[in-house]
């Protein structure tokens, strides 16, 4: 692929931009340093584009009592079951700089299991894991576990919610091959 | 859960519903003779509810070069492999319907790999059930198999979009229980 | 294969068929309306078609403590795990029937851990699933949970016998492409 | 279970035997020296130890192409994959005695892919794994791949007769702890 | 390969052997009536075997609270998930021979999980098969299982250590195609 | 486990060291800033550590047509099937350091299969994964790709060795829970 393209497929950029939507990249290049290629992918068609911002940003930056560090997390867990190269590099650089912490980066990234995590943390992510896995086995007992462990209804739905999106977002990633902003690597070390 | 209550999350519908919102379902009943409980479990939050519509109907009903035939067998054997209960039943009638092939329908939700396919079919099939069982296998020789068959970049992406979307409603119907309407189940046959 | 054909083997019926064998055929015609294609796929040599009617009457007609519509159930649920879509198809039209509940039949094919059963049905169906997925595994604590939910040895044998034969037939039919009767597709729905 | 049963199930003999079963097991005992606990096994009900025997009297020893060595090989590379203690005991004693190679029967409970066999026996073997391991993903290719070896559509009909027989029979040992005689061990060694 | 060589690469034994290399060989010809192929398949490269068998008498001959035929029955439930058919042939002939039970050696190559076991040695083997089919997923509790069965953290850490030992040389023999000395087969019968 | 042990076992390190050991760890502090935790771990017995870095030292360091680098990025990928905490750890900073690539060791972290590889070093770590997931299926075939790709025999011992090794050390860091030393995670960056 080209060097710059953000995907293996021709699906080039709309040229120009909308003015909404080149607005929108040139904040993400002031915030974050980089318009993150997800963004670049999506951009062959304006509507795509705005349907999966709108959805990621209700999900991931919206209402819920998850915080981002839990969403976060959760999209790592998944990605790693999924072993999308793209979001574990993005969303393992999330957890870094969101908790501080970048050895919780490496664990949600590498085996989550053995991270030395409160028992609430460990039954959402046990749940998310289990839903990437095996859905067909997610029973009545499993939201059980988790609202024995402190989450409510509104909790489960969001906590599927992101590890479902995650689940849709890994595999648009790989069929594309999508690749991470380089930039991410060094992120929050 | 209540027998009406489309999953199994106490997660009410919001009363009364936006104007817009009522609109939308009156329109479905008036068209399908139902609310399609995927609708009214989304239906605790409008935002939500509009982000994913959004994203349901720019897939399976907007611009593409793939047939809603050719998205809702995607569908179908994506779900197959998630052992997806709302989705298969939804879906499957879909299929059915869209195809005027009851047995089509069943042989997506089945096994898809004993029906007799044109080569095109197979391959995007191929893609979609692989990209779901180990995304982390797709590399370049299968993105090229669904060029030589036929398919561009575009239809690439939108392949794997579609295939991605149901591995993430087919992990919210999961974690929530989501049980689909009863009239699916005779439509079509 | 021939239009007609059972299998996507060349293996014709013998012909003329025997007298007892012709006079059970037009007994299938009669009472079902069809000569089920198992029993054209084996009639290529009527001992083998002997052998296998007996063992399919004694296991599924014969005397047990076990339901009719039980035995269908699991012969559906090792189906569903095996993916055969001639037994899915087949006794999948036999839960609807027997049960009078064509919901129950879907949920057979597509994920009976979602079904509501009571408690006693689930443990014979899990006990069929795993004895399908993971033979090796099966245990004492797994007979004694059959015991626990009602069973007695005499109905483990059972359980485990049609379990047993549903995965001899889902091979035997996946390595013929077997074809069941399109009739079966649109009964008791 | 009592040191002498042959499964871990209550399920007696019938006391006394009929006259022709007990013939049945006094030709076995002069024969083999013993009478195999399947046939002990299954000697609770009379009519479902004749529909057994009937079924593999005529799967092992009936008239086929296939030698009663490849018949054999097939049964015990089926319970390797299965894991199945009882078949891999007894059939693995048989290859042995059948090929004269004590080798050889270790080879097919081990792992037959390590074995120096000629290509028509491995593609009869590759055959009845995979239809054991993943009968779902048995297509025409796989039909083929046994044409091209030398077999024809009866000997297919044939080897997935084998490999589905010992699909049923390992899972009615596991299901009920059925233990192979002690003097199979010793065997051709 | 050469009906002489241990393996199926060309890697010929360093000619002469060193002096302490071929008393070595001599005493295990002794002992042993043989030279276990594994020690000719090393001898490309004094060094590399010296290695390994300082570790192998180590860990199977050295100071442990395990027995011996303790550490070789975790060396043939290691090798039974792993299909090793050197390490099943080599270890289960020491299981029959250190145990004095032939039945005991067939069922650690067959499926030790129907084997008539103290809970300890139970204990003990499931640890090592799990830790050989899914590290990533043992955990404190697995730890906490084997204390509870009577093992200090020394025996953990040896079990441990024995069935990582059977993990690597299963692999360097499976890559290598390498052959068990016939004479294993006959042994302890 | 106390806040600096190595693992999760009671194994404290022999107190006071040996001199020879006790001037190897001054070495490792010298030289690498710490010593690595695996040593650590070994220490309660010192036969067994030195066993242990005998065989790392002649695999890893010792003489080989494989470079440090090639070595390096199997340990990675053979610990990322296993998902090894430390070895992932330890060992991806050995990548980014031997590299020079940052991104290089974090894909063999994350998904080997998406990185630009050539197609020598693919066909090796391809070798090394398949030997990792699935010995029993290592056939002449997988041999005979590598040395396809440009490898001799003495080359493919060396793969399934370095494989082989880490597929040890892999179960033994998670029998033990194994922590890497906290510096890795910031290296090379």
């Amino acid at each position: 692929m080209a060097d710059d393209a953000p995907t293996a497929l021709d699906l080039p950029m709309v040229d120009p931009l909308p003015p909404a939507t080149q607005k929108y990249f040139d904040i993400c290049t002031e915030k974050l340093g980089m318009v993150p290629n997800v963004l670049r992918a999506y951009a062959f068609d304006i509507d795509k584009l705005n349907t999966f911002t709108a959805m990621y940003n209700d999900l991931m930056l919206g209402d819920s009592k998850l915080s981002k560090l839990e969403r976060e997390m959760i999209a790592v867990v998944v990605s790693s079951v999924n072993r999308c190269f793209y979001c574990l590099t993005a969303h393992g650089a999330a957890v870094r700089e969101l908790s501080g912490d970048p050895k919780l980066g490496e664990l949600m990234v590498m085996n989550y299991r053995v991270a030395d995590l409160d028992p609430k943390t460990r039954a959402m992510l046990d749940f998310a894991v289990k839903l990437t896995e095996a859905p067909e086995r997610i029973l009545e007992d499993d939201r059980q576990a988790l609202r024995d462990a402190g989450f409510d209804d509104r909790d489960i739905w969001d906590i599927a919610s992101v590890a479902g999106f995650f689940n849709m977002t890994n595999r648009v990633a790989a069929a594309s091959d999508m690749r991470p902003n380089d930039a991410y690597h060094a992120q929050s070390r």
